[in-house]
């Protein structure tokens, strides 16, 4: 097979399918609790449903069903991940972080629920992720030392040496001159880590080799660096379009991006090379890998494909 | 025995032993990270030292002990319980919530670091705890399943259902009038939830049976709610007399407690029955259960001592 193609592979399809599968468990581990229309459990569902395109927890599943793992055994820690996801997205929309009063175009979570129970909303996501993971009717099938090392595996990322590691070196970097090495520090940490983990997560739950896992764990992390670039890229292009209708730009600091550093030429070239860089160690997977392929073209294409 | 008296244990010496032992194992647990001079590391630090008493994993210790756990067995869950004590009041004294300037005398964590820093610091040690305690080096030696079961616990303690869930509870309770029934169930959650669990981790390490961990969990149910009544009466009386001496009140709004709702006297009445009850409990463990008998005395008799 040769990767450089996935033109027959439905990708419109596939997410369509994974995010649904995605939400639905979603929906069931946010619905075992007594007295849910309690303003937190409405705050928590509100920082989950509707969500974005799902793209962490898919991972998760694409890269497990690679190595031929069902969904039921994946799902707990594909949603644990996205739980991770939707707690940092609220925080960070928070006035003592980013200050964004929407998210997604709709009104953020502290504009709906007032910032205390946004705070607390945050707080209820992330310990609710470790609560799935750690579920043995949730994780059944699934060997308890492996569960272990994945709740691991994901605290770290979630952590100081990753996600809130990142966000507090961007805070730190705000208003300030960033250099490049700076640049991809934040980014590895602050999107790429989490990416990174439930690309691994999958791929464990797969029972991956050693070698295969080295290989994904590569992809994991071109895909992770690529996809703030991207971001970055995206966020650029939108910011030049509103300061050239006069809109008033983002309530938050200049913020340490590719873009910013090394220019938006550079930015989309290396863009492209991570691209590069990510599918060809999907290459010895063959066909079974077209979903992270297509993934990772999706995930480079929106910024490569139109000039800023 | 006669649990009556606890008189000839020395209850300060074994705070000060068990206190010294969990702020070491604190230390050796955080100084793992590379890079250790960053922000939000020395956030995260202040928010764990200097500690206050270190009760909650005190009673992991006490527990366990009781059992016949080692320490070095017990100290992952009783570091990973104080972690999570320590990110709820870092978050608990930010601005969106209780908005408080100091803690232990000290200024809060958001005045010496700023909103954002600490916002991500308490995100950082929640995360830490439940790294710490699915790593398989620190808690060598005990069973998977076990460890599985005791994050569960633990999560469950911290989340919506118990620590985070209370703490919604009371913001939505501010300024309201607030009956006995609203006023157990918040402290029920926001306090007593993870001190049931701090003790419960504790007996269930120690291989506990069903019917001597029955007997903990009353203990500690009792206790927890001792513990946050004691707390509502020493801050009543601290008021009264800040206000008698013309002082400004607390920032906060008029929280929900125990003498505001049944009156100090009555409040009392029910610190000391909650005391016996606690005792009560203790009494088939004989000498052994010493350490947790001092303990709950000493919690309740710090505001049942004096007259307010």
């Amino acid at each position: 097979m040769n990767l450089a193609s996935t033109d027959d592979f439905d990708l419109d399809d596939y997410l369509r399918r994974q995010s649904s599968t995605v939400d639905q468990a979603l929906e069931i581990y946010l619905r075992k609790y007594p007295g849910a229309q309690q303003t937190i459990f409405r705050a928590m569902r509100y920082g989950v449903f509707p969500g974005g395109k799902r793209i962490r927890p898919i991972l998760t599943l694409a890269s497990g069903e690679l190595f031929g793992a069902p969904a039921n055994r994946l799902l707990p820690f594909a949603c644990g991940v996205e739980l991770i996801h939707a707690y940092s997205l609220i925080h960070d929309d928070l006035p003592a972080l980013d200050d964004d009063d929407l998210r997604r175009g709709e009104p953020a979570a502290h504009k709906v629920f007032g910032q205390g129970m946004a705070l607390l909303a945050g707080d209820g996501l992330l310990t609710e992720a470790f609560q799935l993971m750690s579920d043995k009717d949730a994780t059944q099938g699934v060997k308890p030392e492996l569960v272990l090392a994945l709740i691991h595996e994901l605290a770290h990322a979630a952590g100081v040496m990753g996600l809130v590691g990142g966000q507090a070196l961007d805070l730190e970097a705000e208003g300030k001159e960033a250099d490049l090495a700076t640049v991809e520090v934040i980014h590895v940490r602050k999107t790429g880590a989490l990416i990174l983990a439930a690309i691994r997560i999958g791929a464990r739950l797969g029972g991956a080799t050693e070698i295969e896992l080295a290989r994904i764990t590569r992809y994991g992390e071109f895909l992770g660096l690529a996809f703030q670039i991207a971001d970055d890229i995206l966020d650029a292009r939108a910011e030049t379009a509103a300061s050239q209708q006069g809109e008033t730009g983002h309530k938050e600091q200049k913020k340490a991006t590719y873009p910013l550093v090394v220019g938006i030429v550079q930015a989309r070239e290396r863009l492209g090379e991570l691209l590069q860089l990510s599918l060809f160690e999907l290459e010895p997977f063959g066909a079974r890998s077209l979903p992270l392929a297509a993934i990772a073209r999706h995930v480079a294409e929106r910024a490569l494909s139109t000039q800023a």
